[in-house]
């Protein structure tokens, strides 16, 4: 039985890996691949379209809303963003919660003014800051939902009356959101949507009115809504998996149901992880990611040990990103509640043996 | 019985489709599915380890080039070679012999001076220019190997004293070529290489060091050969397949005997079709694509009754691209000449039937 923790690429449900399997050898009853079919046929538009209805259906988009399905990750989306609103006269805000606000921050200052409204840094990105105030003449506002590698999670939606603009890579479809407050949403799929190499973008059609003019077609979000995704040949098979998982999560009751599921994952770790002293909880308690919980230990050789017991008990991805250490689990949509009992058990035993 | 002609997302091998099939539910014996290893792991760098070395295997490549394998398709470097490599003082040289030609040409006027040194579209693209010369003051010359909508392919190499940049999307390791001659040269996978989502880029390190400062780092190939196409998140199962597909070639024989069963197949159906009159071959002959033949009929109605028998015999993709119309048969290297061979009795049948 293996248990798998990985912070993305990372578990999708078991049914989405046998129809997808079955897929690749015979692609409802077609009697080809998945991998060999047009793109520009109904075969594969039903795929896209299929999807991109899952996403607005999930999301309960209005209908002021564009789905689109991108090439690359969320790193892409750190430069295309910007690219498309900003300029030498247009600023952005930007909030600072971890690595991957630094990295949005840096590839945008490379396209206009960017303003760093606050930022947690200063204590090792611990905590989400409060109090902040977005410019009014911000072209946008531009903050991570939930901190993969840090294993904070923002509870609130920040009041701005410029548009918001999220990465929510690492947290979306897992919780109920007003996603329709947002004017801009990009998350690589590689965590709760479905398999690497391809990028959910929800953008406001208003919104995207803004952008610039003269950019290479690729990067042009407008290019790609009047093309539906289809600029050019689109990752046939990354948005196949997708569509397979955004079924999998409606069938399974939608965000709200999953929402409860990742809420007892999430309780049963912190609250077994706080009552034993062998780990810290370095996060802020209000601001713990329900998708990857990050703990450590003072101790070297234990955490070696428990490195490998949880080798041997067939659970994958509990090693912190390489840039922390420590400890990371990620509980995913796909990770079942079973998979969260094991590893508290296990923590609970690993915690008896060592007591002192 | 299935034959597939499409032009791409096409045909791989069966032992691809099938290896894919079961790495999705158990990889390498992990018990994992393929989609959900982490990318950072031995597991998945082993798998882009051997690509990146097929590929230098395969292509016969010097010691100093660069290989990558970046997200997105062709179109995506459409915009990324001028990005790096033009500017309002740099001028590049390009060859106009077809849409996607045409293309690259428009994007790349974004970002620099674009001098087209020839073109073929005063005969809708039928054929090859010869005798052009590229100014010497360009940073590079940029032409299109193998036209996959017209069915022209380029059977020499210009010869330049600027750097030679190609894309080879639709016939790259159809044939053998000293391919150490090109500064540059990038390919979308979905024909000859692999699975759609993923692009193989081929640089020259001393060409790479005249690229453009402050690019953001996604669109900087030395970022990119820096990270060894890791930089993010990259398309994880799109390059495992390509790694098969691969894998697959060099074991049956590499370039040198596919371009033997691909000059078979080309041969087999050209000279079929000339001895039609029912069928016509608008492209000149010297420059006729051994990877996508077009031809034509002058009667609609036959047209479509060719059409129909060939849907009926099961052979998937024989219409031409929606820009040109007529048909177009595509011969990558994963076809059987059996393929072949059952396209073009069925084209002598029709013949016969309709000869008069």
């Amino acid at each position: 039985m293996i248990h798998n923790f990985n912070a993305g690429p990372s578990i999708l449900p078991k049914e989405v890996f046998e129809e997808a399997s079955r897929a690749i050898v015979d692609f409802n009853n077609t009697g080809l691949s998945i991998l060999e079919i047009g793109h520009r046929t109904p075969l594969f538009e039903n795929v896209l379209n299929e999807a991109v209805s899952l996403i607005k259906d999930l999301m309960q988009l209005d209908s002021n809303k564009e789905v689109l399905f991108l090439h690359g990750g969320a790193s892409t989306q750190f430069f295309q963003l910007p690219m498309n609103f900003l300029s030498k006269e247009k600023k952005a805000s930007y909030l600072d919660c971890g690595v991957w606000g630094t990295k949005a921050i840096k590839e945008a200052k490379n396209f206009g003014l960017v303003e760093v409204v606050a930022s947690s840094e200063d204590k090792n990105y611990t905590y989400i800051p409060t109090g902040f105030e977005v410019p009014i003449d911000s072209s946008y506002f531009h903050y991570t939902t939930n901190n993969t590698i840090e294993g904070t999670q923002m509870q609130w939606i920040p009041e701005t009356s410029v548009p918001l603009v999220a990465d929510m890579s690492s947290d979306i479809l897992s919780r109920e959101m007003d996603f329709n407050r947002f004017s801009f949403i990009y998350a690589g799929a590689q965590k709760n949507i479905g398999a690497a190499g391809v990028n959910l973008v929800v953008a406001d059609k208003e919104f995207l009115k803004q952008g610039n003019e003269n950019l290479p077609s690729m990067m042009d979000y407008r290019v790609h809504v009047a093309n539906g995704s289809m600029l050019n040949t689109p990752p046939v098979f990354a948005i196949y998996v997708c569509m397979l998982t955004l079924r999998w999560l409606k069938k399974n009751g939608g965000i709200k149901a999953i929402e409860e599921i990742n809420s007892k994952k999430a309780e049963l770790l912190y609250s077994t992880l706080e009552q034993i002293p062998l780990f810290q909880l370095p996060v802020n308690k209000a601001d713990r990611s329900f998708m990857n919980a990050v703990f450590t230990m003072e101790n070297p050789t234990l955490e070696k040990e428990f490195v490998a017991l949880c080798k041997k008990e067939g659970m994958v991805g509990v090693e912190g990103h390489r840039n922390v250490g420590g400890f990371r689990v990620s509980l995913y949509n796909a990770l079942p509640l079973s998979s969260v009992e094991a590893i508290t058990d296990l923590i609970n035993a690993f915690a008896n043996k060592y007591a002192s």
